[in-house]
């Protein structure tokens, strides 16, 4: 059942020869991600976080003290509030929270640090509406994630309150892209390869930036004091490598960690949702953590 | 609160001398691991599984139809039944199921694989009790995490029905003693040193037994089949990397896979649950993750 769900949602992903060019993959992703539109009683509302494109979501009885900020996916190149809608509405639905996405700057127009001005302007936004920082969990998948890891790295350096937990799924996490399973599972992922990261990365991070720089890749972050992470990983996917040693590098840092790593599922299967249970059942356990830890 | 909690523990273990030999291990084990003994309400009994020593306990309210089978620690060369009392009578508790606790032959009397003959037994004695495979969770902690792999491993080769799950607490799952951790955590961990396992690893696996042989090494196993699995290791541990690397195999052998590190914790801290919140915290977190597999 759960496989030929993810069979579907494959062949959807390949259905188009692979777009090349930024504008294609942004049109791309925007396309295959709206597939499955917001459910109807989702109320939506587009927010100006202090020059910060951003969007609210509430579900249906949800906390609105409670937030999940939310940074989406596509290698810092592509993704949108467009392509992760359905994927930020419901883990706010599951968890019982208000959600707000952010429009955050994308490479190449906008290099490495945009991103994370970008996000630093949103939490501050977000606090100043008088939400708590235990109120708050901040998430992403992908590139997403590790722009929640940096957001954290940057809050932490300014010593300002942190958030809750954080909730990372497929996160990339390693742009120096040095994982074992960029290599081993490069025949059964179907979205994420080396090649294609690379040119993600020098559009993010051209020389001369260190791709080593902890804040370019959280992996080589300090992580003492990070709040609880859950990380979600499938295990058909070539980051699973930067997910499971993420893992262990916040636990040597003290760090509660709960790692998932959901067999055959793909890069940000979360996204997918409406029509995979597998995209669903991570939402559940998702909000299962994140309840333990939301203040 | 938990930190002191776990300091106090900490001194429990470190209030006598460290024992040398192995009759003054074990001594020493049974009577820490017995220093909270079992809550009245549990009913314990003892029972022969085709001549290898078991106790069933039930806990009110629990489903007899569904066993936790249980393999203590103490690095197959100590602990028993008495030392890891109070685990697992509370571990069945919280999960509301019975189990069955194993004497399997210790070290170094009984070397590999008298171990994993007398998990057999046991197994098949439960089997033939009428309990379902897929009523079945075979856990351990430390050594017991090793011997609960490597029970499956040898079921799957003789194409016996597994069990639903398994749930492995700071399972020691690489005895050829690779783990970064075992030299990174060295200075916080109590209780587990690289000396002390080459000791015990020399007892269970003498030359000329290969340490790398993936039936006493479970990290180097194919992990392929294998039922969804609960890693659980504190932050404090030198055995941390055995519990990562776990993780990471079995995603790769597209395993379900759920990795909890918890803080400050030290090896095989559920065993202090009576005093430990932390204790009981991951005992229910390992009966959330059971109740969601076991048929």
């Amino acid at each position: 059942m759960a496989e030929s769900e993810i069979d579907a949602i494959r062949k959807l992903l390949t259905s188009k020869p692979r777009p090349v060019g930024w504008a294609e993959r942004r049109a791309r992703l925007d396309e295959v991600g709206s597939t499955w539109p917001v459910a109807t009683d989702i109320r939506c509302e587009s927010v100006d976080c202090d020059g910060v494109a951003g969007e609210w979501s509430m579900a249906p009885g949800s906390d609105a003290s409670k937030v999940l900020l939310f940074f989406h996916g596509g290698g810092y190149c592509s993704g949108s509030i467009l392509s992760h809608r359905r994927m930020v509405t419901e883990a706010g639905r599951a968890m019982g929270v208000r959600t707000l996405a952010i429009d955050y700057r994308r490479a190449p127009e906008h290099p490495f640090p945009a991103q994370h001005e970008d996000a630093l302007t949103a939490w501050r936004f977000l606090r100043r509406q008088g939400i708590a920082a235990g109120h708050i969990v901040v998430g992403g998948d992908s590139a997403g994630g590790n722009l929640s890891l940096s957001l954290i790295n940057r809050l932490r350096a300014a010593r300002e309150q942190l958030a809750a937990c954080a909730w990372l799924v497929s996160p990339w996490t390693d742009l120096t892209m040095s994982g074992a399973t960029l290599a081993t599972k490069d025949a059964v992922d179907p979205l994420i390869h080396k090649a294609y990261l690379e040119e993600l990365a020098d559009a993010y991070a051209p020389v001369p930036l260190d791709r080593r720089d902890p804040l370019i890749s959280p992996l080589f972050a300090d992580l003492r004091g990070f709040p609880p992470m859950l990380i979600q990983v499938g295990s058909d996917e070539t980051l699973m490598s930067d997910a499971t040693r993420l893992a262990e590098a916040a636990g040597i840092a003290d760090v509660a960690v709960r790692l998932e790593i959901w067999p055959h599922m793909i890069h940000a299967w979360p996204v997918w949702n409406a029509a995979l249970e597998d995209g669903r059942l991570a939402l559940a356990g998702a909000s299962e953590f994140v309840r333990e830890w939301l203040g």
